[in-house]
This record gives C-alpha cells, sequence and structure tokens, in this order.
C-alpha cells in the first residue's frame, strides 16, 4: 500500500509488507484486468486497426455500493517522454463484478488502457431510496441526504450545462419533498448515466499499471499469402503450365504474375530470399554436397561477392526492382513479403568484415551449421553471444530498416527460434516505433512455449501445427486453444508448409 | 530492455520501447513463471509451514542448446530492509521446457522465490559430442572445444573440492584423445549433475521480480472447527442432552467441553462474539425488535458500558479468563478462534468517543444497518470513508493485537466483505508481519470475485458455495475449480452454515 497512496490497484508491484498507513484513504473499489492482457502486462496484447477491442475488467467494492467504471487509453507515449491525452469511455456492467467496453483504435503503433473504478455514491442514494419507496417507507430523511449529495456534486466538479441543468432540477425535486412527481424523478433510470459523468470520483481504483495492446494493420491480423520463386514463375499467358523452357525470370519480370494473384483474393505476395547465394559447399539438387554449374544452390544460403542480406541476386534484379515490385503490389492492395533468413553462406560479406558475429571451431575456422550427423557447411549461423553482440544486433536491425526504405512492410521470418530472444523483443519494438505498419511473421515450428513466447515478444503471425491437426478433434482442440488461451497474442497463420 | 540490461526476464516491468540497446547481452535462456503465481505475482500465493511447494516454471532458449535452471527462495526481505540471504535447488526438466523442483518451507511468514535458468554450454557441447560418437563421425575437433570449456570453467568459478576433482579427470580424458575410454568418460550421464553446479550460468535469466508465498500454520490449510456459545455450553457429564437449566456458563466453565472437543479429532475451537452486548434496541427472540430482560440480544450488537470489541460480557467471565481458555485449548493441540465483527451496539464506546467513525443521518444522529426495507437498528456500521479512516483503521488492527496478546492467533472474520477491500490488505499484512502464525478467517458468503479478492488480499482460509452445491456435478465442477483455478490462494474451508 505504501507504494500506492491514492488508488487501490488490483497489482501491487512489490504485494503489500506495509509498517505504516498510506497517506490518502484508498478506494473502496477495487479493479483487476480480464482481457486484453498478456502475462499480467509484461508483453502487449494485440489488435488491429479498425477493428473493435472488448476489453473485460472486474470492478467491484466491499457491500453493497454501486461501482462504475470507465475504460481510458491513448497512444503510449514514446520514448522520448511526451504524453498523449487519455481517452475515456464508460464501461457497462455485464453482471457478477464484470465491466466491459468496446474501443476501435484509429491509429497504428501501442496504445495503453487503464480501467478505473469508484462508487457512485449519487447512484448508490437513487437506488437505496427507491427501495425505501418500493416498501411504503418515509424517506425523508433520503430526499435531505440526496440534497446534500447533489449540492456536493454541483459545487465539486466541472459539469457541462445540460448535467448540471439535470442536477438542478433533481435538486428541486427533492426541495419539494415526497409527492408523485418526486418519486417519479427518482425511478427515472436515465439518472444512473448523469451520475456516471457527475459523481465525484474520487478517490478512483485503476488498474495496477496501463496495459499495452499493439495495433497492427489489419493484414497482420487476416490475410492470404502467395508464395513464388521469381525465377521459376511463369506469365499470364502460360499460367498453370508448370513451367517455362525460358531463362530464368527477374523479380521485374514477375510483375505480371500480379494481376492474377491479386485475381484470386491474395493480400500478401511472399518471396523467398531473393539475396545473392554463396557459392562455397553451394548445395545441388536434392541435397547433393557438390553442384553442378547450372545448381542455383539454396536461396537460404545468402550472400556472396554480389553482397548479402541487402543485395539482390544479379540474375533476379536490383534494389530498386524490388521496390518496383512493391510499388507494384501496392497498386494491386497487396503487401510485398520478403524472406529475412538471418544466415550466411560462406561468400557472405560478414565473413571477411565481421568475422566475430560467427561462432569459431578450436582450429580457428567458423563453425558451419550442424545437427549431428547432418551437416550443413554452406551456411554459418550468427552467434549471438558474439563479443560484439551490439554490433551485429545493430546490423540485423539495419537489414529490416534497409528493406521498409524500399517500399517492403511485411517480413517472413525464417527460424526466428534460432536466434535470441531478447534480440527480437528489441528489433521489433525498436522498428515497430519507428514504422508501425510493420508486420513480422515467425516462420517457426517447434515446441509450443517457444513459439508463444515469440508472439509474446512482437512477431504479429506466427506458424502453427495446422499442418499437423488432421482429424476433427485435433482441429477443434487446436482452434480452440488458439481461440482462448493464447487469443491475446497469437495470431494463427495456418500455412500448410513451408519450401 | 532498458530497464533490464543484464537479464531475460519474463515480464518487462514497462514493456519494451527501447530506443538504444541494453547496455549488457542479455541472457539467450527466457523464465516463465507457471505457479505458484497470483495475479502475477500482484498478491501472495499461499503455503504451510513442513507442507512441500512444487514450483514449476518453463525455461527455455532459442535454438537447441541445453538449458539448466535453479529454483532459489529466501525469506521475504523485512521492510526494514535488511535481506535474507537466497537458498538454491536444482529444477528438474519435466519436458516440453517445464521445470519443476520442491522445496519445504520451514518458517512462518512470506518467502520469495526466483527462478533462474542458463544456457549450461558444457552439457550442450557433451550431448552434442555424444553425437557425433553416435553417428560414428571424428570428434577431435569437439575434443579440442571441450578442452576449452574445461579450462575456462576451472579458471572462472569456485568449485568445491570434488568437482574441481571431476572436472580435472574430464580434462586429462580429453587431453587422452579419441578413445575408448574417453568415449565412455563423455557418455557418462552424471556429467549433466556436475556442470549444474560448474557450468558458469552469466548471462542468467530470471523472472521480472521474486513471487511470494506466505507460508502458514498448517491448521490455516486443514483443520476442523468445533463452534459454540459459552453461555449455553453443557458440561462433560450432560453432552449430548441439548441443553441445561442452570445459569449461563462462563468461559472458564467451558473449559471442561475441551476434552471431548478434541476426542472427536477437532482442531479449532471457535466461539461467536464473546463481547459485551448492547442494549438499546436490543432485539429479542426471533428478530423481536423489543428485548425481553431475560433476552442477551444479539452477541453480533457489540458493546455496551462494559466495553466493545477487547472486553468480554462480564457474564462470560474476563479478558484474562479468555486467555485462560485459549491456553487450555492450546494444551489439548486445539486454537481458540474468536469472532471478529466490526459493528458496533449502539452502546459502544466508540460511538461516544469516535463519533466520527460512523456515517451520520442527515439529522445528525448515527445510520444504523439497513438493507431497506429491513433495518438493524441494534448495529452501527463503521464508516470506512470516515475523515479519520486512519485512527479507525489503527483501532481495528490493534483489536487483533489485543487478541494475539491473550493467546489468540485465529480468528473467524464477520463479513469482512462489508469492509473496505484496502483496510484488510494492509491490516493483515501488518498483523502476519508482526505474528505470522495468526490465521484469518474470512467468514464471506457474497459474488465469486469479492470472496476470491478477499483470499487474494490476505485471508488464510474462505468461506464456500459448498452449501449450495448439492448435486453430484455441481460438487465435481466446484471442488474442481477450487483445486485448479483458485488453488494458489484460495483455501476452501467447507463449514456447512453460519449461526
Amino acid at each position: 500500500m505504501a507504494q500506492q497512496p491514492t488508488t487501490s490497484r488490483f497489482t501491487n508491484p512489490s504485494p503489500a509488507r506495509p509498517s505504516s498507513l498510506p497517506d490518502r484513504r484508498p478506494s473502496r473499489a477495487v479493479v483487476e484486468p480480464v482481457r486484453p492482457v498478456v502475462d499480467g502486462g509484461a508483453f502487449a496484447a494485440k489488435a488491429a486497426l479498425g477493428e473493435p477491442i472488448v476489453v473485460l475488467a472486474d470492478v467491484f467494492t466491499d457491500g453493497h455500493d454501486v461501482v462504475a467504471a470507465a475504460l481510458r487509453w491513448r497512444q503510449a507515449p514514446p520514448s522520448s517522454g511526451e504524453e498523449n491525452p487519455w481517452r475515456e469511455t464508460a464501461m457497462a456492467s455485464a453482471g457478477n463484478d464484470r465491466f466491459h467496453a468496446m474501443i476501435t483504435p484509429d491509429e497504428l503503433g501501442r496504445l495503453e488502457y487503464d480501467v478505473v473504478g469508484w462508487i457512485d455514491h449519487l447512484e448508490t442514494w437513487r437506488r437505496d431510496t427507491v427501495k425505501k419507496l418500493d416498501a411504503g417507507l418515509d424517506i425523508s430523511s433520503e430526499l435531505l441526504a440526496g440534497s446534500r449529495l447533489v449540492d456536493a456534486t454541483l459545487d465539486a466538479t466541472t459539469l457541462d450545462t445540460d448535467d448540471r441543468a439535470r442536477l438542478s432540477e433533481l435538486r428541486s425535486a427533492l426541495a419539494r419533498g415526497e409527492s408523485t412527481a418526486t418519486s417519479a424523478t427518482l425511478r427515472d433510470a436515465t439518472w444512473a448515466e448523469v451520475f456516471w459523468r457527475c459523481s465525484p470520483r474520487a478517490p478512483e481504483a485503476h488498474l495496477s499499471r496501463p496495459l499495452p495492446v499493439d495495433v497492427d494493420p489489419l493484414h497482420a491480423s487476416f490475410a492470404g499469402w502467395y508464395e513464388f520463386f521469381p525465377r521459376s514463375s511463369v506469365g499470364d499467358d502460360a499460367e498453370g503450365s508448370g513451367g517455362s523452357d525460358d531463362a530464368p525470370r527477374t523479380v521485374l519480370d514477375s510483375i505480371d504474375r500480379l494481376d492474377h494473384i491479386t485475381s484470386m483474393g491474395f493480400d500478401v505476395v511472399y518471396l523467398p530470399p531473393i539475396h545473392p547465394i554463396g557459392i562455397t559447399n553451394r548445395k545441388g539438387r536434392n541435397n547433393a554436397t557438390t553442384a553442378t554449374p547450372d545448381d542455383v544452390g539454396s536461396p537460404w544460403a545468402i550472400g556472396s561477392s554480389a553482397g548479402g542480406h541487402t543485395a539482390v541476386s544479379p540474375e533476379l534484379g536490383t534494389v530498386d526492382d524490388v521496390a518496383t515490385f512493391a510499388a507494384a503490389c501496392s497498386e494491386r492492395n497487396m503487401h510485398l513479403a520478403l524472406d529475412i533468413a538471418f544466415q550466411c553462406s560462406p561468400d557472405h560479406p560478414w565473413v571477411s568484415d565481421h568475422p566475430e558475429w560467427f561462432a569459431k571451431r578450436p582450429d580457428g575456422s567458423i563453425q558451419y551449421a550442424e545437427n549431428p550427423p547432418k551437416k550443413y557447411e554452406d551456411i554459418y549461423p550468427l552467434d549471438f553471444e558474439s563479443d560484439d553482440w551490439q554490433g551485429l544486433w545493430n546490423a540485423l536491425a539495419d537489414v529490416f530498416r534497409f528493406w521498409i526504405g524500399h517500399g517492403v512492410t511485411v517480413f517472413r521470418v525464417d527460424n526466428p527460434h534460432t536466434k535470441a530472444f531478447a534480440f527480437w523483443e528489441w528489433a521489433i519494438a525498436t522498428l515497430r516505433l519507428e514504422h508501425p505498419e510493420t508486420v513480422f511473421l515467425a516462420e517457426s515450428f517447434t515446441r509450443p512455449r517457444v513459439m508463444e513466447r515469440l508472439a509474446k515478444i512482437g512477431f504479429n503471425q506466427n506458424y502453427t501445427y495446422f499442418a499437423w491437426r488432421q482429424s476433427q478433434w485435433e482441429l477443434e482442440e487446436y482452434f480452440t486453444d488458439l481461440a482462448t488461451r493464447t487469443v491475446d497474442y497469437f495470431r494463427p497463420n495456418a500455412w500448410p508448409n513451408t519450401p
């Protein structure tokens, strides 16, 4: 209590170990959050622009007094510290101490909400007086008590003109004394609304702290994704023919696919990695350990002398071509999604420029990826325990910044669960502060807690177990879990496979 | 992240809005609490002296490295700020990222626990090397890498003699090179235990803050209660006869009931209020509004010229008699529970000494209790919105202190849900800091959130809906809820009725 003298809050940052009384009387009302809330407010819940958010909270008091509640929300203050104004809306009772309200976010980025509860002494008085009227009891004392409450309200608060007029009218009715007209005035249920606005609220109860909600663009919450490799794409005239004998097609060539894709109703066009592919230890067809001159290698073996994560494989085009392709998607009300796989071929510029970002074997060579006995010599993982982890984190965040600067705002992140959680939490928060329209999809098929953690720390969408749930009961159970336990933060992208 | 540079914690007090990197590399491990935890740590969970506490947490990392976890706990620091030392025990994996450990509290009062997770690089290396052995691959590079890890461990940490010897032995085996003996050494599963103790842990992951658990005496968690009115009690020789024609019996007379009560296996002897009963507006039999000279009135109409909540009704005895009775209970391994009902008869000393502690009607008279159209003119409720709420709160806490000083440590609190939650939270925390053996039972039959709140803010036991659950499915559903959703804080006292 000592930390929170003015309010009774649902969470006490350090549960009460008081040795002295609070300085000011806490509210008799209490507020407990119900939803949306993720791990008690440790992580932001998710919402989408223009989509209603239903906020539920339990608001109650000791005894039998009437409590009232309001939802307050605002854009979260930026780290610079400037505060945005709170907006407020009434919460309605749903019975059994639960209150609800609905707001519709109209701005991207983080908002925060608080729930405020107070005892409505005017409405308590009105309800109890009507009870006595109903029981045929004398209410002269109640009329006096009510007059005092109304006087105090007229004195104490800033009322709008209409409310002041109504309260003055009530004051006159009470002064008139007990009568049929006075009884009718008291029974008028619309007082509850007037009192909600006018009743003195102090001391109010609050949540222990405002709860965060990240407002995403709508396509973060629902979208159809279309995946293709530009080099293997075919034009409109050959659609469905399953291939082409022509030379590999470029990103610009692929623009002619977009009208067909949009006509099928897709929202996102997703390209697997388009970066230069390494030469050293390049894999051949079907994972052959030596490549023929015709083999392009795995697009996930990223980087060559032509560049790394901010370059485009020359046979596919240029970064400007990607910007053009992204704009062509936008013109068709679609979003381009790039595949971001934070791993390097042995030929990636970072290998020579920043060897400290990679783990070494005892002989000093860089450790390639392996899952014993399997070896992936064409891929070097990044070392998130590098002594220069700060340089690495900044470089990785800059990869996203680079593509955002070229019109890409959706990223399908490859295997995020093999990179440090703390990195993602920092990177996504930072990037969404700068560009709240950015969407990150976690391409992660792994254990439940790991996938859920990725959602908590900021990924807007997650891959799911959908492809592994086949019978009716499995699907029902799984989607019920997604629609209940994790619904505030884990958005399923029921993508059936991965290339 | 900015607030927590050294660790990756499950709750970020203010969810990440970073504009710069953390100062130090966060752990790649993360820790999420599972139980016991009440509202994210806002309230203390409950435990009992000598009864094991099972702590569950999810501990995991990105990628495939081996994580290890420890449970740390200690007596919570008193408000004076002196810190108690942490104790530590290993947590075992239960699969799917969940870890568990069991501790048995050996001291009353608040303890706090933390869960610590780290990446065990030695065990990761050993597991991966054994995988390569199993696949028949060359492990010469792994032997070198292992030697370096072991060297760093021998350098860097304070090891006990046995562990140092074992690590030196491992170092020799690795230096010996690949051989059957080396393979056998590597496959020895007992390394996991050694490495748990020896592997460098920094940077560790922690809970966002230690979680509180209140350790109660065992009879707070399980006890049979026996209720009787001393004035109506009969002696051993008349047991079961249903009454006595003798004069009302006293507290001291009632000691002769105790052997019979303890023989039935009861743990707590509960006396309804024993205080002086008011004269003004005293109720007669069956709630008659006028009392005859023989009517004793309701024991819940507390206070007369003979005193209030710290006095004993003269016909029952004295406060010293109550202390004697409490001692007699203790001698029989039982606990005396007093009924504490914070309300006053019009004759209570507080009415004249502290009229400001009561709500007034417009005519200046004190407001009696009512639930329109019902009136309880023999009872004045206390006003928790009094301007002198601090004086009132202190006086109420002093009532408990007074009886604790006379050997009473169990209190059946009457209707706590009609007094301010913030008062109980403060009073119970304060009293249990002074007297951690004290037990508070909430006599509260009301709405679910209100009863649960009373449990959260410190009541050790709560009345339940047991008496209203009659069919099998109702009982199953209700007790399942008590045994799952609220199990960490709500202790059911399945008392069937109230007098």
